[in-house]
């Protein structure tokens, strides 16, 4: 659905545990920041929305782990639409480290649309239209 | 299927993020701790499956988020056994405030069972015995 | 300087690295800890100063780590007033395992005095007074 | 002291606190970003060092916090060597966001020499060498 993104992260120090492989936890914040560069590639900066008093909770969130990243390791994050409701989106997530063929992980999240007192919003402007756009238009590869 | 054990965490700041409620990805945090006080108090802790050999890295990750958690609030997690497989057990987890009824969050994890060098093993003794007995005995819930 | 509080922490295996150690960046999360429960066990929880508008954020922040903790230990956190001026408390850290007799870490961090709007605040009531009357008290441990 | 190796991170969401600004906690771990980067950036990865059984447990850490950084901001930090002893190093680092001119903090580490099994070191072969030939060169900034 519409177009995938790709953000490079390189794995921390404090990300890995004491298996020597990255903890579990962080491909949570891995995803944000692969939603967080999929919104500002396509001009439309998160920070812009919560300005605009749309917020985006997580409703749901699911990780499937393949291939443990390590530490200093570089990894490309793909972020694409997965599906858009009237009162939620949900992104796909594909983490692989840089110089290995195997996925890490995969995944994908599902956030409320609400406003700043945590209500939820039903198709809020212009936020939605521009997600439906987005998610129509022909799937292409934004590196 | 069998026990269901209960450890109380109290949200942390640096856990909140600019929501003002807690970050999404501390709830796979809360569910590590929710297992390894589960092993603990059934009396095989988590280091001890170390020391013998026998890591648990996660394989799959399930997240339902219902109701933020604030900070400074005392949640309950509540840790049981879902599914034993021979090469991997799963976890369910339900983190509900301590001062309001509505559930914060549900989820599981599942884990692989793997040698020191990462190689899955298929049904690790004397562990994956101590966890069919586990998962055997009649539901009870321990506080 | 007034009374240490004690607070007890178990090391999560997230908090852990690839030396198989807890991450040095973890203290500092553990000093709020600290300085929450400081505050909350003399009857004044960190969360009622921020809702009548009074914001602590760091200004300076010193750990010396001495023996470092490891994953499912339990450890002690003393904390105490250190330092109170028209603008600023500081607080003193001791981090201790349980079952070592060796300090893991000590360190102390100091804060501003700040309104919601990031603005620095002089002696800002009643928060002053308390804190001036808390570390004027004869030294105690309450533990 | 040598050279100044210039990194570039952006404040990720799970970063943030209540304050509605970049947790405290985390500048350690932009510390230790700056100083993968700056043994990186002089072709002795820190990866290297730890396979030949050199590891750099931090022993002391300090930083003094001038103006928040917040979500999603580019901030440069700046990584130099403080000193070198027979048995640590000292890192001293700058952080600066991107689009405004004032200082958002500055700090140091020191770090002592280990061996895998924890024992201090003195100046082990070929790391002690490595940076005192480092810190000699005459001050160069390498962005």
């Amino acid at each position: 659905m519409g177009p995938v993104i790709t953000t490079v992260i390189r794995i921390r120090y404090g990300e890995t545990d004491q298996m020597g492989i990255a903890y579990y936890g962080n491909y949570l914040t891995w995803f944000e920041i692969g939603r967080t560069e999929f919104c500002r590639s396509l001009s439309a900066p998160y920070t812009k929305w919560e300005k605009q008093g749309i917020f985006l909770p997580a409703v749901e969130a699911y990780v499937r782990y393949k291939d443990p990243l390590r530490y200093d390791e570089r990894a490309h994050i793909k972020t694409s639409i997965r599906e858009v409701t009237s009162h939620s989106i949900a992104f796909s997530y594909r983490v692989t480290p840089e110089e290995r063929s195997r996925l890490a992980a995969e995944g994908w999240t599902r956030h409320a649309f609400c406003g700043p007192d945590g209500r939820l919003l039903r198709e809020p402007e212009p936020f939605y239209s521009w997600l439906k756009e987005i998610s129509r238009s022909s799937a292409k590869e934004v590196v």
